[in-house]
């Protein structure tokens, strides 16, 4: 295929991207060193964005532009979010959506979330408005969780690959360390789950952290996944979370993904739907719209958790995390819309994402590519390792520029810390004509 | 007056109110030593805003509820805001709205925040959309722009008094202090500028603060003031800036109180109209919606520089200050609409702004309470030494307390690190039947 042709090797070191081929750029007299390092700060997926910002595939006006296949958004239900989003009822003005309102959000809105959260997550009892924070995204809420649970250059725990973004949600600000716990892969084609998670791997990264004389704070659960496309059970859920528990580890659980399982016969189990939590004081739970309604420009992320003393803390730094009013009012009427929710989006939603996943993975079956079969996410975790020339980071980043050099956008394994190179995410949750990676082949 | 009646002296340090009559909270067992910092952390005005938020005046629901005089909020609009902000091109859905953007803002609304700074601030030259930095209020830029330009436990200088939110805003997340320039009272009837800003005055505090070994790497200036609602001539403001240049200081200025002078014989100087600026790679200018268009629960701070670096740096942080699309949108089309701004709301605004300053101030002389007497702000900054028993800060937080029992909050100069006790900010944007200092008067 195409994307073996051009092969450049270049050294990269962990996790980041060094070097587009140009002299990067120096120090700036201006800044801090705090603020150079902010500034020169530049991972695999940020500098695939900003490539893809300079020349964005357009139907008509861009047709020879980069189709982006790297970042996690669902593009399929533009028309079901603009039918909605333009009712009367999401233009409401109060003069207290105008004025300054409580940092963890409005208590209309906080409340909405609540409830819903207690229908999706099957919660066993009513899930309080108390004990949920609503902020500017899920990146905030791992900044603020990071900085109130953490001191700085303390760390957390989290297993690999995981959704690369988390590094800098942690670190820029709050300075908080990421320790990473291998899964390794094992994708012989008889294990059917591959980079599986469990509570010895856990326990080992745990042990190696404590010999480098490291705080571990807390570790993060994503469910369903992000590469992997995952569903972890309750059951396995909980051995989890009992792992944190008797460690005294805060448990960071995202379940951004829940409403994404697009497969009728697979039922995902959020931990709100337990009867009790191995520790309910340091078991936080993530939520938002970007990726179940689509809605990544919306900026909202909720937490639920059980713990005030977190809550009062979250309140703190909320004020640089706020959400416009109307924007609260907005997300709260299309989360108390059962009826739109239920009959309309997430029935056709999940449709259009299985067809999706159905079309891209045929692709890749015909290509020969393997790949971990999740009936969830907006992605796939594809084994691209047969056009690797070797084993190593380098080639698989050549393989990454070559895509890109191509019009293609992926993210690169190394990107979310893979310990193994030659894993790819590749996003289906667009138009079919633009999961191109098959025309590509038969191209070239 | 009441509000000499039952004074209570509590001791405070240092601008924080550590005691509301209730043994203080202890550390938690469940955060960091920087989270059990964060989550005690309270100074007198978010205290005061908390009693407020349970108790809160409502003409017919809670009528014997408290009266925010203290937050400086415009609440006189709110008609017009809801007539411009109802109308149709205010519900418009395009999918870049609902995907992530570039995280300095949206291109469309970093043009139409240059092309209204530029008519509103008299630029002599267009300003540019890419030296234009959008986020979800002013305080998440005073919060980037800290972690940026400085270091851990570096410092930057501000006269005082000062807003005082500005010292978590710089603290909280980016570890930075502010050093105190005191602006001493000479208000002795013959002065009609106490509380003057000098370069003299910056050029010792500067000293002062080498001489403690810190570091200080900017300076914040603020025009028109807050809380001395003093507006200083663009002279003036390029002998600060010049000291700035001299000293190699980043100078912050805030702005964002430019379009509420409500005198039509003042005029209001941006630094944006100077011809040329001393540094001009050192220098910020903020604005945002929620003084000067009575909107601060919209969520938007705006930064205007031409430091490339800076920009690029504030980028690496947007994601934690990103403002939903719809919101975006929103705040363009208000700053676009130059037939409303002009016509309707900037003059109805300063009609309703100059009555309500006049009732207060009126009120304040009747009861012979000397004031600045400034035609700009939303708020007076009151001379109240003579309701103290003696000068202290612990008469003055008594005095606040006194006014608090007496369902009315006020902001205490303490709160704004005043050097000298009595002096209050007392907001007066609001309808006049809650303007009720006087009637309390009356009453006891």
């Amino acid at each position: 295929p195409c994307f073996k042709a051009g092969l450049i090797c270049t050294p990269v070191c962990d996790c980041h991207l060094l070097d587009m081929g140009e002299e990067g750029p120096g120090n700036s007299v201006y800044l801090s060193e705090r603020g150079n390092s902010i500034r020169l700060h530049e991972g695999i997926l940020q500098e695939g964005y900003i490539q893809y910002g300079m020349d964005r595939h357009h139907d008509t006006d861009n047709p020879d532009g980069i189709i982006n296949m790297g970042t996690s958004e669902n593009k399929l239900c533009y028309d079901l979010l603009h039918k909605r989003l333009t009712k009367p009822d999401m233009l409401h003005i109060n003069p207290s959506l105008l004025q300054y309102s409580d940092w963890r959000g409005h208590a209309f809105l906080r409340e909405a979330v609540a409830k819903f959260l207690t229908r999706y997550c099957c919660s066993p009892n009513p899930l309080k408005a108390d004990n949920v924070v609503v902020m500017n995204g899920c990146g905030s809420l791992f900044s603020c969780i990071a900085a109130v649970i953490c001191d700085p250059k303390d760390a957390i725990l989290i297993p690999t690959p995981f959704y690369g973004v988390i590094t800098e949600d942690l670190h820029l600000y709050s300075d908080v360390k990421l320790f990473h716990v291998p899964l390794d892969c094992e994708a012989d084609g008889k294990d059917n789950r591959p980079f599986r998670l469990t509570v010895r791997k856990l326990e080992e990264g745990l042990q190696r952290a404590k010999e480098e004389g490291l705080t571990i704070r807390g570790v993060i659960l994503m469910n369903p996944h992000n590469p992997l496309a995952e569903i972890y059970s309750l059951k396995e859920m909980i051995t989890f979370l009992e792992f944190a528990k008797r460690n005294a580890l805060h448990a960071i659980v995202d379940e951004v993904y829940m409403l994404t399982v697009f497969d009728e016969s697979v039922t995902f189990q959020s931990v709100l739907s337990a009867d009790s939590l191995p520790d309910p004081q340091r078991t936080h739970i993530m939520w938002g719209m970007s990726k179940d309604f689509a809605m990544a420009g919306i900026r909202i992320g909720t937490l639920y958790t059980e713990n005030r003393d977190l809550v009062e803390a979250l309140a703190k730094l909320g004020s640089f995390h706020g959400v416009s009013g109307t924007t609260q009012h907005q997300v709260a009427q299309l989360l108390q819309d059962k009826e739109w929710i239920n009959e309309e989006f997430l029935p056709e939603n999940r449709r259009r994402l299985k067809a999706a996943c159905s079309y891209l993975t045929g692709e890749l079956l015909s290509m020969g590519i393997p790949f971990l079969d999740r009936p969830a996410t907006l992605y796939v975790w594809a084994d691209l390792r047969k056009y690797l020339q070797e084993s190593s980071f380098e080639e698989e980043l050549s393989l990454w520029k070559c895509f890109l050099r191509h019009k293609v956008l992926l993210s690169c394994g190394q990107a979310f810390c893979c310990s193994v190179p030659g894993w790819f995410r590749i996003v289906f949750a667009d138009q079919q004509h633009h999961l191109q990676l098959g025309q590509y082949q038969q191209h070239s």
